[in-house]
């Protein structure tokens, strides 16, 4: 304090100060408690595959790295069309263009679910959804936690520890289905529990949840008062004869958070268009409604240009693409878990939908491995195959 | 507690209970600590304008509205290439594209300055820029504030305050072309100032700051031990004769980080690209940078489509669409000046740069209206013209 006073008076005295040229700035808490855990992994491992063998990367959701998934003609189309247009390079409103917003709550209107234009936020991508979801939720300052699935997408724990809120997990059942394991749940919650992050279809398990067990989850999170957050990004992403169902489309009295966005179904994750649905058949959400409004006013939202093509991108992908889609998906899903159900040690699960697949490794068939990590690792160096290393603590089976 | 542990093992008791019925989510701290005075007004004051006139909205400085200013074919040709090419839908790097980093680092190494690209890290607008630089520097835990100039930009405290970052101001001397009070900052430091913000070309003040000012600026910030973050997002958008001075010319020994985009110097505002330039001369932001990263990752940056084209854009923009940009702000404001002027009441400041105008209001010429909101509101009814109201506390002269 002292010496800052007379720094204020004295330029030379401190210009000529060793100390003082020795200047570090250090990161604010929430800069340091902010970690992706998957992007930390990918980023900074630094591992150097074979060089004798391309690359494999199998560690990140995005369908488009080899270049034989892509958007639909029309996506495409409609997006040069607004562009050219020249009339979308302004600021939107800062929960989207109404129709945009309009467009959505057409899209996800089905199977029972009704969605109006209101209800929706676009945001800049389904990650920055997810981020005004927790934070319009839950408050580090009053010791706030979030529960979040095991094993799950590890953006919610980054989103949450930013903001000083707690995570705690709840299990999920490998052979019940990647189902919650209900009482795990249950005995999770406490009096500060803020919200209930769900995740169907799920990143990485791949699993699709049954009507049933979606209410079960949701009477859980109804009986105690612990307002949900559903990941949807992956909906209708499921292999055929498999069937998604919204939590939009259960009457279930729980106000629900839904973030989705066109990353994955329509191939275009660079495109950072992404949705709060606010799904609040209680009324409770009344002040939650007008804060996220306000939390979408820091930083304005999505591009304009992918916004203006939005009604034309939900409306005129033709439906072949998506089950086209949803094929292509299956059959390598299929294929993997065919060779994979072969080696020693290894448990695949067969995904129901999304473009993931969990891999048990029963580690006491790998002694030359002091973990997972390694085994990660040495899969790289060798075989330049990438794939996300994870641990889910209770013994899987 | 009790009722809590009660509800979880017996579900009908409380779907019985009525008071249970009543279910209200409250939004967090920070939601309901977050406010966008502009849009707040905007979206809010719901004033009707004067049937009878159509509306000349003067209150958000978006340059597009009106359709009589386009970005550059060859803008809109860049990001067309980049669509139909279709090598640009999945995800890039969280910091941004290495070679859009490199276009942005090339773009800004001008007159001096010397910018590496990994100096660069793209965001989703200036105002993630912003919100990431804040931060990353200010902590609402520690009782940081950061200092931010009157009159200003109002998304500087929005984001502030929604982190639990408290903001003071440090006066702008009208009578002095609006250059900082050197002494007010001064006054205004103490031991939990975390940044300074300035802010040069200035929103709303239309500033162009000499280097002798910016110079004087920044000493006070490294004689304090403040770093910097300077909004540059206006940069080189000066009318004729003016010149702008980026603190990355100068070899001021304060570690700042720099904040710009796309919006208005390329008229995009809607596309969302912005960018933080770190400029470190003394080294002191080492882990400021990698805090940096680990923030991009929470929601991985802007539009793919709007990144692949930037060096294109940067680089394909013909010099005379600036100038006559340029040109055609500053006869649009010698416009405006010379009507205002003549006004009783109604002193306009002529501006040097950027998209806007203050006008100072002698309210003891209008003793009809209790202050600048009523004015702002009736004229709004009266003549469809729409003004920002705002209040500078210190009187002008
Ligand atoms: C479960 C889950 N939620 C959200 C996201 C993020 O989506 P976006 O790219 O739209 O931010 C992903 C991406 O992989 C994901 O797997
Ligand atoms: C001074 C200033 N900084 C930042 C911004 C925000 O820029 P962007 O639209 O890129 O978020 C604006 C927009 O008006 C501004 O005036």
């Amino acid at each position: 304090m002292l010496e800052k006073k007379i720094n204020a008076s004295a330029e030379v005295t401190v210009l000529e100060d060793g100390k003082s040229e020795n200047w570090t700035v250090q990161p604010s808490y929430a800069a340091q408690h902010c970690k992706n855990f998957i992007r930390d992994i990918v980023d900074n491992l630094n591992l150097q595959p074979n060089p004798e063998k391309p690359v494999i990367a199998l560690s990140l959701g995005d369908p488009c790295v080899y270049g034989n998934l892509s958007p639909a003609p029309e996506v495409v189309q409609a997006v040069a069309d607004v562009l050219v247009g020249g009339r979308s390079n302004g600021y939107f409103p800062s929960v989207g263009q109404e129709c945009a917003r309009q467009a959505v709550a057409e899209y996800l209107s089905v199977d029972g679910a009704q969605i109006s234009p209101s209800d929706v936020i676009l945001c800049s991508g389904c990650s920055s959804a997810l981020e005004h979801a927790i934070t319009v939720l839950a408050c580090g300052k009053k010791g706030h936690n979030i529960l979040i699935p095991r094993p799950g997408f590890p953006i919610y724990r980054t989103l949450a520890e930013a903001i000083g809120v707690g995570v705690r997990y709840y299990n999920l059942l490998p052979e019940q289905n990647w189902e919650v394991d209900l009482f795990h749940l249950e005995s999770q919650i406490d009096h500060n529990t803020a919200a209930l992050v769900i995740n169907n279809p799920s990143n990485p398990c791949g699993s699709v949840w049954s009507e049933a067990h979606l209410r079960a989850v949701m009477s859980v999170a109804r009986r105690r008062r612990i307002p949900v957050i559903a990941d949807e990004i992956y909906e209708r992403l499921v292999f055929p004869g498999e069937s998604f169902i919204s939590v939009a489309a259960l009457e279930a009295g729980v106000p629900t958070l839904i973030c989705g966005g066109l990353a994955k179904r329509f191939l275009v994750p660079g495109w950072r268009l992404g949705w709060i649905v606010v799904h609040d058949e209680t009324s409770a959400l009344h002040d939650i409604r007008s804060a996220l409004v306000r939390l979408t006013q820091r930083t304005i939202g999505s591009c304009t240009l992918i916004q203006a093509a939005l009604p034309a991108i939900l409306q005129q992908t033709p439906i072949t693409f998506h089950s086209n889609l949803a094929k292509t998906l299956q059959r390598h899903a299929q294929l993997a878990y065919e060779c994979l159900k072969k080696a020693k040690g290894l448990t695949p699960y067969m995904p129901q939908g999304a473009m993931y697949m969990v891999v048990e490794v029963d580690m006491s068939g790998f002694p030359m491995f002091s973990g997972g990590l390694e085994l990660a690792g040495r899969m790289m160096e060798e075989e330049s195959v990438f794939c996300l290393p994870g641990e889910v603590r209770v013994p899987l089976v």
